[in-house]
């Protein structure tokens, strides 16, 4: 590098963004200049971890693909600074483990901050995904300046990443959030056995609104078939199919009352939806209708998320930067 | 006093602590030294407020009831440094404005700060009355230490004040810790109209526990009264009287959907249980072996107050020495 060039204050550093999911490894690389601490993802790529369940093999997958991203960037390795890994599964931060995670990975206590460092040779961090996506929203999202917020992550599962004094709260065995377990009108009283999927998720979670559509079809009440996704099923709703609307309306109840479960608990001002099936476009509109009707002494604001999938990296790479010097 | 014996900094102050109850309303001095900021209430007192509802007029009982508790401990009117009060609704601690309280005081948007600064002419502030009791207990009582717990607060009224990061967490618009209206299975699914009682206050308060009694108590099903107050009646479950005892397991098993619900939001490591049904000594045993069969993955700590109805007047002195210079 030419010396006049590049004065101290301006050496490149990078970081590296791991978001570990059931199916899907989304990687990206940064860059953090001291002038302009932001948000530039300079490469990323996305592969699939079917077929690669164990906690070694995507540790060789994250590093290949990063070797990879670094070179297709032209960045030397020594640029490398530090990296954030999110997971998903109840990870404690300090210690950099990931407790457990669900059956998809089947993870039991895998000590990945660890093996990040030791494959990479540089400092790392590790922190539940849904969490990291509330970071994310945070730092580079609709959550900007909001200092108590929820991240509500709606897929196949349903989580939640709590943002409280202007930081995330994890609690105290890092359990803080897991409200796909949350105990609600309709639903069963008590909760399932352990590793089997919450109540709520099991009505809110994509799987849930298709089985939903699935118990209320016939070929009377809709022209369309069996067998549709969840957001397919709320895509239709916005097209005027009158069982999907009655599907849209069934989910937007459940997640009101998720919603105002928690906002009696926390009274946050803001909740941010996100996940496939969370910041589906009928769905913020839906619920907040329901809460409106509620006639609550406080109307949290529902937003969807602004960096959708990518929410989880950029919280990395905002975790990430914590670790350069 | 001997002058030697008093240096500069062992000058005595005192602070005025006071709880504004639906029915009572309990004062109380304590003395403030540099060497020992602790705890030593010097004199109290209990006073009804029963047709005194108006705000000014619960000033007058709070000024001549404190006025009367300097003469008793011949303290000097110039002693008194600050004041500190809790009052039954939801409150804003910035403004010292109480918003709203239940229907016994039907206060609204009272600014009860600038009225007792005005009585007293020192420095004065307000906070909610459940919240209070949470930093009491912080502070004097059971959870001294613990940076995050639920003062769960269940009496006539079911409410909770919410303790994070070694501070209370009142809430964007100071509402946080409403759980008397939490959506649980089994009640309605949606909340009630403003201004009535929530829907779990309805079966957790005692009110509910006593109508639960009623519903279905017949001469063969026990020996007791129809007519028993709710801790009256888990008197008699801890006696044997199985009735009694099936109420006390339905209520238990209600107090333990609520604090599933809490912990999966917060996950904090203790419930401190207080208010006069919260804190009987048959329910916190009963609650806390249906958080067993559930077999959750985190088990919070559930703990009776130590202080009991003086829960709120310890987080009042507390609150009061930070006005003090």
């Amino acid at each position: 590098m030419p010396l006049e060039k590049v004065p101290t204050s301006e050496t490149e550093s990078y970081v590296a963004a791991v978001d570990i999911g059931g199916t899907n490894l989304r990687l990206a690389i940064a860059r953090v200049t001291d002038s302009e601490p932001v948000r530039s993802i300079v490469a990323r790529s996305q592969t699939s971890t079917v077929g690669t369940r164990a906690a070694d093999a995507v540790v060789v997958l994250i590093f290949n693909g990063i070797e990879a991203l670094l070179k297709q960037a032209s960045i030397p390795r020594s640029s490398l600074k530090a990296i954030a890994a999110g997971a998903p599964g109840i990870t404690n931060v300090e210690t950099g483990v990931v407790i457990v995670t669900s059956y998809l990975l089947g993870w039991r206590d895998v000590p990945l901050r660890s093996m990040l460092e030791k494959s990479f040779g540089i400092p790392a961090t590790v922190d539940n995904d849904v969490k990291l996506a509330a970071l994310g929203e945070s730092w580079a999202g609709v959550a900007g300046g909001v200092s108590d917020f929820v991240f509500l992550a709606i897929g196949t599962g349903v989580g939640s990443g709590v943002f409280l004094n202007g930081r995330p709260y994890r609690g105290s065995a890092w359990t803080a959030g897991e409200i796909g377990y949350m105990l609600l009108p309709g639903l069963p009283a008590d909760p399932p056995e352990r590793g089997k999927p919450g109540g709520l998720e099991n009505v809110l979670g994509g799987d849930g609104i298709k089985s939903l559509w699935q118990s209320q079809w016939n070929q009377t009440s809709t022209k369309l078939p069996r067998d549709l996704q969840a957001t397919e099923i709320f895509d239709h709703a916005l097209l005027g199919d009158a069982l999907a609307q009655k599907i849209l309306t069934q989910t937007a109840r459940t997640l009101a009352s998720a919603i105002y479960n928690i906002s009696l608990v926390l009274n946050c001002p803001l909740f941010v939806l996100g996940g496939g099936v969370g910041s589906h476009p009928a769905l913020r509109p839906a619920a907040e209708s329901v809460l409106k009707t509620w006639g609550t002494r406080v109307q949290p604001r529902l937003v969807i998320s602004a960096l959708g999938p990518d929410a989880q990296l950029f919280g990395a790479i905002r975790l990430a930067m914590n670790l350069l010097p």
